[in-house]
């Protein structure tokens, strides 16, 4: 068994985390730390886990306490990972990191996005970028994962096996997407609110939203080129989910893209693609680690539509962070990651 | 007080017809018509509209007693009007047809998008496309309505102002839309069951929708030529609720595309162009005749998105239907249709 | 037209009073304070209202505009209204007090479950407990209401019949409840957020909720003697709505409930004793100035049980106020009241 | 690996069954029936199931198929087990009723309560009532299992300590519980669909719900003597969930009831009393096999309010159903049952 810490452990990544580590074979959470609820009892915060965590609470972090486990989590807003990253990797653990600090590969760009000076550029170069379905390999040597985030996965493994394969105009790409409100964390604000979030639908950062660059440097690194994006997530009255419906241009109808997916995803054992004429639902992957797909051309036209579900907190954060601790230690991929999605 | 009927009037958008004109000035219900629901009264099975329908009961539809009223309401499956309306109509009495019967101004391509021949193609030089914003003067002397359907509403408000003034590439439009669930109607379908739907989001139709001819009908009337649309609607768990999210691309960033916007619809008492930075929810609309639409090129790019947001069962039909019906007694427009919507 | 006031106006009833004040023939929005948003346009935070209120912005309340005005509404928390009625009153402005402040007419007992002084005890006198069921006449003549609780009107409408005629055992009546989440207010709490409260139901307050001696007082002063009164709120996922399950023991079978409710609610435009073997459901009421009950003893045995459904930011709150008003004022009671309930 | 067979695995009920199974150690579904779905794959059916039931598809029910199998498992509406069971025992295979064939002792009491002759009184001797915190002694020998309804689960539990122990009035006792949508099945009716079950709540079944005679059955053994009680079942707008909240009298107050559940528990896996002053929420339950309960006397006074909360698909169905498969065949009691309740 390996030891795990979690480092800001009271939002849902860090509760999903604890769900899924819960029954991991091969790893048991010693540390999990909130400065706010230092002394709390997780099972009393979320009473979901107290048959698994009878005794664990929360505690300030401790980098020398962090240090002696073997991988420490940040699920922890912007920022943090990069102040306490260093000192943990000196020590020979590992980090994998649900925050955005080492997402970007350019400080600078990093810096315009989140409004503040990059803290840690000097890690950057030996981050790997946590999506396993394109770095496998480099995630099994790592030893500082950014895990992507939640729309970027979806809308990633939507566009990858197009974009790489230059099946796509990649001058015009839309990518049209809505999130349950999980994704906007356990903080409270009046737009997460019941009633405010109930009953509604409405688009949000519009203008440009954080995870804009991550996708593009992502597609840019797949397509070899820039990519031109417009993205628009909007939030819907569900607690957990991503949908992303992503449209772009053909240049070559004769290809069968039915077939191009199914052998781009044909080893991975957490992207389906689903059989044609089959749509993603996003229940079908509510606490599953698993991204479901579908592609078509509507009316046999230019226009290639690419749907792709996935749990904002399971495949879109805790899971996949999970699913890169295993490549990293050599673990079944899966372990972990077996519980299937609740319907109903 | 001029007298309504309302044939086939156990579905949704019958009930809120009967909502709405509960509080009309000018209009009492006389008739409702569902063979399956002969006797029951509507007060039992709508207890919302017990106080206002005490004695009204559905009963067997019969067209002379339809004929005896100034305006006969079709709240029915397509082909339903196709059959009664044209006895309807020699009897000098209007018709308002909420179905698809009349929406398409080619019988042949309504056979082919609907299964089935066209049951009256001998009407549709008279039909009027029941949406006010484009065909105020032609609803006003009418004698046959077409109600627009939900997300043709929804997408055509959301782009009309783009494609008639020629600003926006109309060869590849992206209209990508959620409805509530009211969407599907009454009628009992797995996928309508509140363990199916709540809880996820999923697309459909996706390779046509017969909402697609109508929305690029309307279009193509705009622009004077061809539009190439792909349209993919979605569910989402909310009751009631359309949100469209339309892409297209413009030749000339120089334009102020809000003033634009603003201009087309400043005389419109239903169409609410948001300020700037302010995006349409859903919930803003419920239950009122009102659309909002916001506009923007994000990163001041080429791509403007148009979000619109309306009340499927208002806006999106029985609102609209009444607001045609006010235009064609001319009585105020908004006659019926001062409801506010229902913030929480 | 008379001039309204609405002080503390950014909270759920305060948007209700204006939505529902906006359709009133006899009433007008003159002023709405708030103090943390002075300067924001209503419409701004509530877009439901921007037709209705384009330029009505909050206020920083100031005494003698209040006192301006025909009657001032407080939608603020408790405590408030002690501080600002006396010198409105003394204006010559009357004063309806949606809050819990004048709802007891023991100051200590207010106090105690309060939990700090009573700030005008003196006012007590005056003040009249504003459920028009029971007390239309004084209402007529108030100068002073207090506006009842959600769960208070829903269990006093319940039980009033039984307990005034003495048809029940009141030493042990069971009144189980249930609150859409709106009950808590639009206050960012954890516990009110969409992630927190969705697909959930919980109880709350069990040990001691402040409705609990309102309830008491009302059923009191009904029966002539203390009744023994066991309450249990509970939260249940939907925004809006109270649905109350009340148990009692009778005394005699012989009696015709079903008569004994009818007959105590015959002239009352606002309560709605439903045929029987129909239950109340709380999306009946919503949006809608409206109690709807049940009362039946199951299995035909010594236990009565009954039901009722009321909007709790309506019947329950606002909706009711406007009823006070209509009272005090000599308009028709359901002046601005007509809205059907949102059905689906 | 035990094999495993589901009788009726379209509903609920046997799609969480299939969810829980595949991750039990020793248990494999060979066979799934279904008369209407015959030759459906299930994972076409439930999409969440594609990677663990690639190719199981619904057959035909065939005795002699089932009969080869170490269990069977009965997901079918009442009636079905009657006429099935009996061969099935015959050939030394083992069978869970999940419905409510055999939960009554008296074939009379069924009959009446289910509207048709009892199909296999020859069993009900032999029939054990499945809840292991009363039976499982009885349950380990058991060939036939009758699983207890979703409400008599939650309502037993949180009433057997009390009655047991002769510490409340057995003459009245209420039991106001409320259930998420799928306890009405996956069946089509009105009543089940999102658009008339999200924001609503309404009672059901008040005069007489085919589970009261279960829960008095089960109480009257504990207590022995028969016990009064009122059973209001609520409809509520989620997904998953049974919250029960029971009301007695109590006659001795000094008597500290939250040891008493403490202790009546204590050794239970699957029922977990809450510290005082935490109260169950449906959603700390949601997916797994757990009931949690809190017990209190509010205001000290003489009525004890016990509250529960299930799954109704897992403790209060399915899950129990496994639990009662585990106790049988000698598996550790919690084999296939470690799922976390999802939060959020």
């Amino acid at each position: 068994m390996i030891k795990v810490a979690i480092v800001g452990g009271t939002g849902y990544t860090g509760a999903e985390l604890l769900r899924l580590l819960a029954l991991h074979p091969h790893a048991q959470v010693d540390i999990i730390t909130s400065r706010s609820e230092e002394g709390v009892r997780v099972a009393d915060m979320y009473p979901n886990l107290r048959e698994n965590y009878p005794d664990l609470a929360f505690s300030v972090p401790d980098v020398e306490a962090l240090a002696a486990c073997d991988v420490v989590f940040f699920a922890t807003p912007h920022g943090v990972a990069h102040g306490l990253a260093d000192e943990i990797l000196q020590a020979g653990t590992r980090v994998i990191d649900l925050s955005a600090d080492f997402r970007l590969e350019d400080a600078e760009e990093w810096a315009q996005w989140y409004g503040q000076p990059h803290g840690a550029p000097h890690l950057l170069a030996e981050a790997v970028y946590g999506l396993p379905e394109v770095n496998r390999a480099a995630i099994k040597d790592a030893r500082l994962i950014a895990v992507p985030g939640c729309y970027p996965t979806a809308v990633q493994l939507a566009l990858l096996p197009l974009v790489e394969a230059g099946l796509a105009d990649t001058e015009q790409i839309i990518a049209s997407c809505a999130s349950g409100v999980s994704g906007a964390g356990r903080a409270v604000k009046i737009g997460s609110l019941f009633c405010e979030s109930a009953e509604n639908m409405v688009a949000y950062g519009v203008s440009g939203h954080r995870h804009l660059p991550e996708i593009q440097q992502g597609l840019r690194r797949a397509a070899g080129q820039p990519v031109g994006l417009t993205f628009v997530p909007h939030l819907v009255p569900m607690i957990r989910g991503i949908h992303a419906t992503a449209y772009a241009t053909v240049a070559d109808r004769s290809v069968d893209l039915q077939a191009v997916f199914a052998q781009y995803y044909q080893d991975e054992p957490f992207v389906d693609v689903l059989p044609a004429g089959v749509f993603p639902q996003t229940r079908t992957v509510k606490g599953a680690n698993m991204c479901r797909i579908s592609v078509l051309r509507p009316q046999d036209g230019d226009v290639v539509v690419v749907m792709a579900a996935i749990d904002n907190l399971v495949k879109g954060a805790s899971g996949q962070a999970i699913q890169n601790m295993n490549i990293m230690f050599g673990f079944a991929e899966n372990s972990g990651l077996l519980s299937l999605a609740l319907i109903p």
